[in-house]
């Protein structure tokens, strides 16, 4: 899993905030209705050249943020992609310019449903509309009109991040010159959609939740979010990894058999709970959830007609172990994408991990990145 | 799926009960300590041959109970393995004396954790000893000897039913002359505990769990047993049967885009753990999966001592798209089984519905049970 050649780390870094639609300029939603005034979170790494031409976004998963690479003051964690974003990486902050928003939905400075809703004076909650894959692209897209883009060489994400390319690159093909979208789906499954209806419903009826108005009471539905988080970890990993790193190990602490933390397995879950409490907000993971499980961009009948005209460069990435969004799902978007004359590379990549794979060093994966970047560049300076 | 021969039903049945240990006499329990009185449900289908040379024990899953064929007075739904049990089906009625018994630790009849404790006259709850797969078997051996059977034609379970169908054939091969082990596990894998634990988690963090005492309340912790179920059943099933069975379908009175009900898999899902709670109780649950996470036969130094000095005959079925315990466990069953010198037949059944074929009238799968049970019935007479 190592990778060899990952010299550099682009150091100290911190999150900007941006407010880019405002209460009287808000953002028309794709379900109909409007949101504004909407903040977006985001971090930049690398140098934006004077032609502009060397940008790459980065659209994060579920339960992401705007720190993707490098460290926060007083940090002792970098970014959560800083494996592959810095000077001398795969995604090499020597020659571009890299962009990482936190999205809209979300919880990470962002605005979300967490967020105070100027007409009330209180937390949106559960008034917070119900958004689409479109709204949280076409809040990427404003962020890089903000900065002074007009073209990105590349938009990248796994999962739900590559969730969000595949709509950009099919929408508004001249604004990506290429899309990588890793570990992704372009319909989920009814599997997946089942795993996602039962964390929501350990949150929604922890008592906690409060019809989504927790904040006010100054609670929060940790024990629904936890069992959600614990669920959805399990299917993040190939039961082969989790084998290897628990097998069937008995928890150090374990005295009698009983119904506490008995097997290090569990105790490794209840850890990964209770740590996302700290990070994530129960009404987000509602939210980006339904996001996922409405995608459906290839159903709409003009779903092709911008690229066909103006075909992007598609890299398309799966992982041979994953199975909450396998090889099938990254397969399915390749014979879209080919019926429609689109240029695409397509690599099942080989690795223990699953789904998490894509958050990963693993060498296959970081090597066919840093040449696709590499590719990139030069073509669109040739 | 269809089975061309299934002509007949058992029948109108009862389920009856009877005290095999009391206080005076109790169960010695495999981690210590002892339980009693222990009351068990059972049914029987066909009759004992006067040789009482044709009797087949059915061991029961996780959430199945004493009533396996036939019809109760005034149901409309037989039991559970209609299917497979009765007049000319593959476990035939005209010629075998079927026995079906509720496990100990469950909630059909035989003593459990929300049976009174004699000592308080209260429900056990969480004061109801932990069981280990042996104590489940010595009490079914009790049923047995009860009913003046001596060897049995044949054992048979799936899922927890093979684990209990495995246990007591490596520890009394001279009872079981057929042990026929279908979707087991020897030994869960992380991923296996991982989702029992998240179910656990769900049912102990309900409020109305009460430190297991809810009984005492009159409440039940119905939230967290229905997410337990739904969790479940999404690993009972194949991912391809849950996109055959409802794909992205919307749920008929699907409004608006929201948090309810919105995909006819979520439906699905929310009826399963509703039913549930009416045959279920959240304290079986957490005994009974605790009894699988624990269950690992062939670590015991001498767990192939008994079977060597006289062999079983053994059939291990495991099911192509069975992902909670896929043929790899089968196959280690089997690998295991073969270095001590025992016969198995093993067969790998192809069906497109998961884990939960072992209770379907999967076609491949009733021939080799018909065709196995045939032989088994000449070879004990022979």
């Amino acid at each position: 899993m190592a990778d060899g050649a990952q010299p550099g780390s682009v150091g100290l870094v911190s999150t900007k905030t941006v407010r880019l639609f405002t209460t009287e300029s808000p953002l028309m939603l794709e379900l109909g209705g409007s949101l504004g005034p909407i903040d977006v979170a985001y971090e930049t790494y690398g140098s934006l050249s004077p032609a502009a031409d060397n940008a790459v976004f980065i659209c994060h998963a579920l339960t992401g943020d705007a720190h993707a690479a490098g460290f926060h003051e007083r940090a002792k964690r970098p970014g959560w992609w800083d494996n592959l974003i810095g000077p001398g990486r795969p995604l090499d902050t020597n020659r571009f310019f890299v962009i990482s928003a936190n999205l809209i939905g979300g919880c990470q400075g962002s605005t979300g449903p967490s967020s105070t809703d100027p007409a009330t004076g209180k937390a949106y909650g559960l008034h917070f509309p119900l958004l689409m894959m479109r709204d949280l692209v076409e809040v990427h897209r404003a962020l890089v009109r903000h900065l002074g883009i007009s073209r990105l060489v590349a938009a990248l994400g796994g999962s739900l991040g590559g969730m969000q390319v595949l709509q950009w690159a099919l929408d508004h093909p001249a604004e990506v010159a290429n899309a990588i979208v890793v570990a992704a789906s372009s319909r989920l499954t009814a599997q997946n959609i089942g795993f996602s209806a039962v964390a929501r419903r350990a949150i929604m009826t922890d008592p906690n939740f409060a019809d989504g108005a927790y904040a006010a009471g100054g609670v929060n539905p940790d024990t629904g979010l936890a069992i959600a988080r614990m669920m959805a970890h399990i299917t993040y990993l190939s039961e082969d990894a989790l084998t290897e790193k628990f097998g069937r190990q008995p928890h150090p602490d374990r005295q009698h058999p009983g119904f506490g933390i008995d097997f290090a397995v569990e105790s490794y879950l209840d850890h990964q709970g209770q740590v996302f409490l700290e990070r994530f907000d129960a009404l987000s993971y509602l939210y980006l959830t339904r996001v996922m499980d409405y995608f459906d961009p290839f159903a709409a009948p003009d779903a092709l007609e911008a690229v066909t005209a103006d075909p992007v460069k598609w890299l398309v990435l799966s992982f041979d172990t994953d199975w909450r969004f396998g090889t099938e799902h990254s397969r399915r978007i390749v014979r879209k994408l080919e019926r429609a004359g689109q240029p695409v590379t397509f690599r099942e990549i080989p690795s223990a991990w699953g789904h998490d794979s894509f958050l990963l060093p693993v060498e296959p994966y970081h090597a066919t990145l840093r040449a696709y970047f590499d590719r990139a560049l030069k073509e669109v300076r040739a």
